[in-house]
C-alpha cells in the first residue's frame, strides 16, 4: 500500500492525475485476529472492564477516563490524569479506530490491542494496580463478572489473557464511518466543501499522506521519526527532543525519536496534539507538521484548507447502551 | 406518613398485625417541581452534563467520576476523589433514586436536586471550578452544548441555572424499580425468601423503619440525629463525632450530629457505609446501627435476616444509552 501510495503521490506532485481515485473510505469491519475472534459476549464483557474505576488502584480511573467513549476517544488534555492525580508526559490517544492502527501506543510498543490493554493498568501513574494478579482477585471476587466471563470463555476464565481479549474485542467495535471524507470518496462529491478538496489535495501535494496513509491515516504501521527537521525554535517551544519516542523502550540510538503514526481520523476532537500534547489548535498543530516534518513554512490559505480537510475525517459516532457494571456487593473495595 | 408508620409499628411491636400490608413499592416516576418539568431535552442534556468531565478544573472529574451511573450510583469509596486526587470527609451518596430524597447532601444542606447539582461542580476538592461563570464560558464555548440548551430551554440559554435543571432532569429518571421488595410487596410472596421475610419484619419490629420509611426507606424528610448513643468504643473505632453534619452549615450547636436519613435501596451495592465510609461491610453497618441508633446488641440471627432483607433492596438497574458529548473542535480545553 505503501508503495502505491508514494506512486500516487509522485504523480500527484506532476498534475497529472486527481489523487482522489486512491483514497480510501474507513472500513466499518475491523479484522480480529484468529486467536481472538470477536463475539457479541466477549465485547460486551470488554465494555464492562473498559468502563470499570475497579481496575485502578484507588477505584477512580477506568480505560475510559483516558479514552473516552463519550468524546473522542481521549481526554482533551495535554497529558492524562491517573490515579491520585499523577499525570504522564504523553497526550491519550483516541481509542476511536485504534483497531486499525498496526502497532499501539505512541511509541508503538504493542504489537497488538490485547498488549496495549495490559500495559495501563498496571502502570503506576495511571491505574495504579500493582500487578494482574490483583486485578485477577478483584475481578474474581466480582459475581457478575464470574458469569460474564464463562459466557465469553467458559467455565473459571478469569485471567489476564482473558481481559485484555475482551477489552480488545470491544475496541474493535468502536469505529466511526461516514464522515464527510468518507461520503465523498464513496460518491457525494458534495459530502466536502470546495475548500475541503483543496485540502485534501494540498495534503497529497506535500507528501502528508506518505505517512498518513490508508484509510484511517495512520500508515501501513511503520515508524516515522518526529521531528525530521530540527528547529531551534521548535525545540524550545514545544519540546518535542525531551521524549525519545521508541529509544525510551528499545534503548538504541536508532529509534530515538521514532514514533508510530497517529490516525487523523477524528483529529478536529482530539486537542491539543503531539505526543505531549503541547499543540492547542489544529492550525498549529499543521504549521509544525509543515515545518518539522517537511521543512516547508505552509501559507495561511494552505493551512486553512488543510485544517478544513481534517474537519472533514469526523466520523460517526455509534450509539452505545451504558454498561451496568457487576456489582461488588456488601463491602467495600478497598 | 410518618404518623401512620408509627402507627404501624407500634401495632407490629403488639404482634397483633402482619406490618407487610404497610409497605410501599417504590414508584417508576419521580415528581418535578413546577418549576422544572422533566422533558425528554432536558433529560438529554443533563445527562450529557452530567456525564461531561469538561465541567471540573482538570476536564478528569464529571458528577458520574463519583455517583456512577454504571454502578450503584456512587463510587465504592470511603470517600470520593476529586481533582487533582483530592479527597474530602464523606462518602458519596448514589444518585439512584435521589429524586425521592426530601433533601440532598448527607447533611441535606439543599433543598431539591437543582440546587445540589450546583454545590460539588465549584467545591475546590471536588470539581475545582473556580465559579460557575467560568462554567458558563466553558459550555458556551461548546458549540453542541448551545444547541442543546436552545433544544430543552430556548434561545441563549446557557446558564447555571439551566444546567442545575438540567442535571435534576436527567437524575429524577434515574429510578430503580422491581426490587425483589417491590414484587413481594406487589403481591409476589415468592419474590423475597423466608429468611429475607423475617429481616423485614424485625426492621419493623425494631424501629428502624420509623427513620427510613417510605417507598424510599428514606423518611419523610425529617433530620435525624447520628449516633444517638454515644459508645466509647464505636467513637474510636468509626469516629463518627469527628463530622457535626448540619451544623458545620449551620454552626448551630442544635444540629450537631444531625443527618439525612440515606435511602436503603440498593445499599447491598454502595458499601462501605455511614457519611464518612467508615463500616466497610453491610453486616457491620447494620450492627453499629442496632449499637448507635437502638442501643442494642442484634444477635448474629437478626443481623443476618435484616441483612438478607436489605439485599432484597436492589432494584431494576434501566438500560441507558451512553450520551455523545458535544466536542470541543480543534483546541484544548485547558
Amino acid at each position: 500500500m505503501f508503495k502505491i501510495r508514494s506512486l500516487v503521490i509522485a504523480l500527484a506532485l506532476t498534475g497529472s492525475i486527481s489523487v482522489a481515485s486512491a483514497w480510501e473510505a474507513l472500513p466499518t469491519v475491523a479484522p480480529a485476529p484468529s486467536d481472538n475472534p470477536t463475539t457479541e459476549e466477549k465485547v460486551e464483557l470488554g465494555k464492562m472492564l473498559y468502563h470499570d474505576p475497579r481496575l485502578s488502584s484507588t477505584g477512580t480511573v477506568s480505560c475510559a477516563s483516558c479514552h473516552n467513549t463519550m468524546l473522542g476517544g481521549e481526554d482533551n488534555r495535554p497529558n492524562s490524569m491517573g490515579v491520585n492525580g499523577q499525570t504522564g508526559g504523553r497526550s491519550s490517544p483516541t481509542v476511536w479506530n485504534s483497531a486499525f492502527n498496526a502497532v499501539q501506543f505512541w511509541d508503538g510498543r504493542a504489537a497488538t490491542l490485547e498488549a496495549q490493554a495490559a500495559g495501563p493498568v498496571t502502570n503506576p501513574i495511571e491505574m495504579g494496580m500493582k500487578n494482574w494478579d490483583d486485578v485477577v482477585v478483584r475481578l474474581k471476587s466480582i459475581e457478575g463478572y464470574q458469569v460474564a466471563f464463562e459466557q465469553a470463555f467458559g467455565k473459571d476464565a478469569i485471567s489476564q489473557d482473558n481481559a485484555t481479549k475482551a477489552i480488545a474485542a470491544y475496541e474493535r467495535t468502536l469505529i466511526t464511518p461516514n464522515s464527510p471524507y468518507d461520503k465523498y470518496v464513496s460518491g457525494d462529491k458534495s459530502a466536502l466543501t470546495e475548500q475541503q478538496v483543496r485540502g485534501m489535495n494540498k495534503v497529497a501535494e506535500l507528501g502528508c499522506t506518505s505517512c498518513h496513509s490508508g484509510p484511517a491515516f495512520n500508515g501501513p504501521g511503520m515508524f516515522q521519526k518526529f521531528p525530521v527537521h530540527s528547529n531551534s525554535f521548535y525545540a524550545a517551544k514545544y519540546h518535542f527532543k525531551d521524549d525519545k519516542g521508541l529509544a525510551e523502550v528499545t534503548k538504541k540510538a536508532d529509534d530515538e525519536h521514532l514514533w508510530k503514526v497517529p490516525t487523523l481520523r477524528n483529529i478536529a476532537l482530539t486537542a491539543p496534539y503531539f505526543h505531549n500534547g503541547a499543540a492547542k489548535t489544529l492550525d498549529e498543530a499543521v504549521t509544525v507538521m509543515g515545518k518539522t516534518q517537511l521543512d516547508k513554512d505552509l501559507s495561511k490559505e494552505e493551512i486553512a484548507d488543510i485544517v478544513a480537510f481534517l474537519n472533514g475525517l469526523t466520523g460517526e459516532f455509534p450509539k452505545q447502551t451504558m454498561p451496568v457494571l457487576p456489582p461488588t456487593p456488601g463491602k467495600s473495595f478497598n
